[in-house]
């Protein structure tokens, strides 16, 4: 089983309008509703992989009724993890804490016109002492099960910001590797506690670092504490900075459409292929091929499966092990 | 008791932004969420002045089982009908018919540099033909025990574009005072089978006549079937032409604030002085002030009580009564 942690889940709503113009009324003309928060994602594309996946973090409310509804049907049919291969899905299992505040809402309102999406986030609910406690109680119990967690996402409003610090130690201590994904404070003092794998985006690593030149940036987070960097730089792919060597890992042209869960499908890549003991090259290879084949599938954050499996084998590793 | 029917109810939902702009990802520093759709919020008013309510139309999904919620509680404190009077609010009672589809949401995203709002209107459930038939019999279960009804807002998709008018001709046979506040073609229809009270604004007046001179348009809305029409000319105030004669009502000054919700209450306030048998020119008095009250209240929607009772001995009304 990969646990994937979420504190600030969400129930992630679209709106498509014909303009999006400030002041004006617009006529919604199409809504979707899907459970959310990045380790959500994540979870949802390991399950379409076929692994087993369990999702914790906070839910509450009636958003938060809705997201449980929402995350307890089947998920979607499962796609090859390899070219060739063939997999049942895995199980999605729901061990959310319960809180006495709503789960957020996010409002993706996608212009029709131009494509654009526009973007208002939540704050999430107020998270007590004693809700926090009760989540680290259902982590500590989940952890001795776990081949590999993801710790994902922003804090909601309560949560220490060294909570991920203290997730990271917990998982390393019970020997299981820890992959964050997370931005600005948290991710500061996260890293400082050594996890196994950070996930920065350019915009995330040059925070974290000061510096805007990708490979040195993500030499510099790997010195702050993180074992292995695979910064995701958008249409230029993926750049690793592990133990092992240093790879790059791209899709062999740009591809387009809509990035919204690029960046959770890579995670997803990454412990799809740590749990299944791929040397790092094809762990990237899964990676950028889920990422690329999300940005391609019509829906936000939903990934085209005959598009990864044909990317799959076409994702171009540059780099070098390392001579250790 | 007076009976409101919101066919298209709606979960409110109100965001505070720093500054919304098109493509950009934004943090909501303020969440409020209220039961919406036009006859709620009249109904909201018609309880804080002390009329006992009864609410129909539709409600449907989480969004519906919310807003049946937050209808349940008491509602805000009494305010005094008349300068000087004193009353306990009424009683609001929830004959809101359930649907399988989900209750809309809206959503106004409130700039707080420039204090402009954006509106998102989601378009409502499906009303399956087997809904629509169930909410005519508890409409005709509802009708002899109301003192008046008002039929407010937009027809959610399912329902016929016809159905006002059907809903006024009944209120009419049962002897029921009916006051209709719509739009579009729904208004045109509605209009025609001579609804007591319209109350449209000066965009609806205009599209129902094809005139931009209020005063043109709203006899010619006279001519088209209605036996009073109220239009609501923003910061002009009210124009009555009624079979009783012409008049036109507004605060003495210019009111500054959020002019959501304002017709609304202004449609509470012919309603409330309909039932308690005022003249047209103190109907009308009533109808400016609470509209007037609702632009200066700090929340959307709301009504300043204090203001109200201020407003309401400052209201000018000019105008004559018919000869007849």
């Amino acid at each position: 089983m990969i646990l994937t942690v979420t504190l600030n889940t969400a129930l992630d709503i679209t709106y498509r309008v014909r303009s999006l113009r400030p002041h004006a009324t617009h006529r919604v003309s199409e809504v979707a509703e899907r459970p959310g928060g990045k380790g959500v994602n994540v979870a949802r594309v390991l399950a379409a992989l076929g692994h087993d996946v369990t999702v914790t973090g906070f839910a509450g409310g009636h958003t938060g009724a809705v997201l449980r509804a929402m995350l307890a049907p089947a998920p979607a049919a499962p796609v090859a993890r390899e070219r060739g291969g063939a997999d049942t899905p895995g199980a999605l299992v729901d061990a959310l804490v319960p809180v006495s505040g709503a789960t957020r809402r996010t409002v993706a309102v996608v212009d029709e016109r131009t494509g654009d999406t526009t973007q208002l986030n939540e704050p999430g609910p107020q998270i007590s002492p004693a809700e926090w406690a009760a989540f680290l109680g259902r982590y500590q119990e989940l952890l001795p099960g776990a081949e590999a967690v993801a710790l994902c996402g922003s804090l909601p409003p309560g949560v220490p910001v060294g909570a991920y610090a203290g997730l990271v130690r917990a998982a390393r201590s019970a020997g299981v590797p820890v992959l964050l994904d997370t931005s600005g404070e948290a991710l500061r003092r996260g890293v400082a506690a050594r996890p196994d794998i950070i996930k920065p985006n350019a915009g995330e690593l040059a925070e974290l670092t000061g510096s805007h030149e990708p490979l040195r940036a993500t030499q510099d987070a790997r010195r702050r504490g993180a074992h292995a960097v695979v910064a995701s730089l958008g249409a230029d792919g993926l750049l690793a900075v592990t133990p092992e060597g240093h790879w790059r890992a791209a899709p062999p042209a740009p591809v387009h459409g809509n990035p919204t869960g690029a960046g959770d499908s890579a995670v997803a890549g990454l412990l799809s292929g740590l749990v299944d003991h791929l040397p790092w090259p094809d762990r990237l290879a899964r990676a950028a091929a889920l990422s690329a084949a999300t940005v391609r599938a019509p829906a936000a954050g939903e990934f085209d499966g005959p598009a990864y499996t044909e990317l799959l084998g076409r994702v171009r590793v540059t780099g070098a092990a390392s001579a250790a």
